[in-house]
């Protein structure tokens, strides 16, 4: 089995590489500033799922349908509005192992740059005549926002249940990766249903996706992962991994609670003890493995293809990263 | 003349109670910050301009069309999005006169409400029924944002030419209103020829109460209309009458530099002495008056109607505010 992304990857190469000049093309402001922490954002590099998913299901039908790559670079461009408007809520210094663009340009430019790359990205879907495909981006860029308000109330230790968790990260994540492979399908001309399979496909494959995100960054040091995933908890962010800890360990979320207010190195080696002997990252792993067979099943109907198989190797790979 | 607003709005005061209600059912997230800064935004009120001019366009036709009231509400959503932005990057304290929304709960929210006003806005939209409606919405909020885009770089002293000052009215408030009542004109099922001139109409509009609106800065205090303009020039927003006077008066833009490098009260009062000495002020008030002209020139294939009365009226208001 691939188990590494950019092999599993390799033929989308050149598609990709068309998706990357789309965007450096439609970026141009004629802003300095704006170009500048474009161009800097996206250099920075990322792991281009989403325009990945849109490629690889709207090449199902056996060709590259026409507005693919534009689909897929306004993919990736909601995405980065999404990132960098985070950075500004979170006060995050580092993405991807560099500054933030709030922390290198400041809030001015990263609010403005964030508003620039939806608008453009929506006008960019609208190009495209189909109107499905464009009430599809709205709805999932809607849903992405609407995850974010959701996680800054219901994500802190004092609200968070696993109710609360699923919402947020089906908001947040999955619906976004839902309607990039639906676009997939859209744009290839494919049936309702398979349009409908696509949609449960992406759902399914995103909450493995953030499942097993919010799990390796418990479980690898933050230089590792190029971002500080204890800022993460400090500014009250649980995700699923706590919750079990809490629901097997009595003790824990007074640990937590105490980090919070006073982030101290050996209360938080303490807490990540107990995370290892309650099982909790096994079982958070054993979750997204899961969606990620619920996933696979959602590709039973389509027939055997390059596309497919591509989509089956992602698949898998999200949830056999190296831990 | 009738020049009062709320005497000219008169006769859309239920649509405009409709649009109210609207907004804040659409409004309600679950998310109490959210919910919360939101009321209190739309409680400090606002002019509704927006609103209303998709009102009275899409009246033009005699009967008020399906979809007015949602797209009426989306245009002041829309509006009230890039307030709340542009009051994070401006860093402003206040806003009609109230404390501004990041002042009072901080730009993780502010950042939040705003992008979550944009794509409900986008959304709702897109609810109504005409693939027309929606690209001129989108296209007219893609030129908002690229407004404050040119408005970062290009507005500041070292920077700025009339050209430019009126590249970023244009973008930043004249395309939305056009936006807005060719929207009307599309739901109103109106020609391709009478959208076009809606569009026009809206246009310069737009330009002439921008211009307005920057030199009437320049003749009340602070106080009177909520916001803080000297702040506004301090972090480097060059307007028409500031152009002007630096053309007719040689020393002018030597104390301006120092203003903004010093801002003193007695500097200031120098600087306003010079602007009214230079006429610059009515120089702009009659360049208003013009695109208003111009604007009236739009309606002339329109027939006789109350909504065309009130087009007129509010177009004469915009260069007759009591100075």
């Amino acid at each position: 089995m691939k188990n590494d992304l950019g092999t599993i990857l390799k033929p989308l190469e050149e598609p990709l590489s068309l998706v990357e000049r789309e965007i450096r093309e439609r970026l141009a402001s004629g802003v300095p500033e704006i170009d500048e922490a474009a161009r800097y954002l996206f250099d920075l590099g990322g792991k281009r799922i989403r325009a990945s998913l849109v490629l690889m299901t709207a090449g199902l039908g056996g060709t590259v349908p026409e507005g693919a790559i534009t689909l897929a670079a306004a993919s990736e461009m909601i995405h980065a509005a999404t990132l960098i408007h985070d950075d500004i809520i979170d006060q995050s210094i580092m993405r991807r192992g560099s500054a933030s663009v709030p922390q290198k340009w400041g809030s001015r430019v990263a609010v403005l740059l964030g508003d620039f790359l939806y608008t453009l990205a929506l006008d960019m879907a609208l190009s495209v005549d189909n109107s499905r495909v464009y009430s599809v981006m709205v709805g999932g860029t809607k849903s992405m926002v609407s995850g974010e308000l959701y996680q800054l109330h219901y994500s802190n230790i004092d609200n968070i249940t696993r109710d609360h968790y699923y919402r947020i990260i089906e908001l947040k994540t999955a619906r976004f990766m839902a309607a990039c492979t639906r676009i997939g399908g859209e744009i290839g001309n494919m049936s309702e249903a398979e349009c409908g399979d696509l949609y449960e496909f992406g759902m399914n494959l995103g909450f493995a996706f953030q499942i097993i995100d919010d799990t390796l960054d418990l479980m690898t040091d933050s230089e590792a992962i190029g971002k500080d995933i204890r800022s993460d908890v400090r500014t009250g962010k649980i995700t699923l991994p706590f919750l079990f800890l809490m629901e097997r360990n009595g003790e824990s979320a007074g640990l937590l609670r105490r980090y919070i207010r006073e982030p101290e190195d050996a209360l938080w080696d303490s807490i990540m003890d107990l995370m290892r002997k309650s099982s909790s990252l096994d079982t958070c792993i054993g979750i997204s493995k899961e969606y990620v067979e619920r996933a696979v099943g959602n590709l039973d109907r389509f027939p055997e293809s390059r596309s497919r198989e591509m989509l089956l190797e992602l698949s898998s790979f999200f949830v056999s990263r190296n831990f």
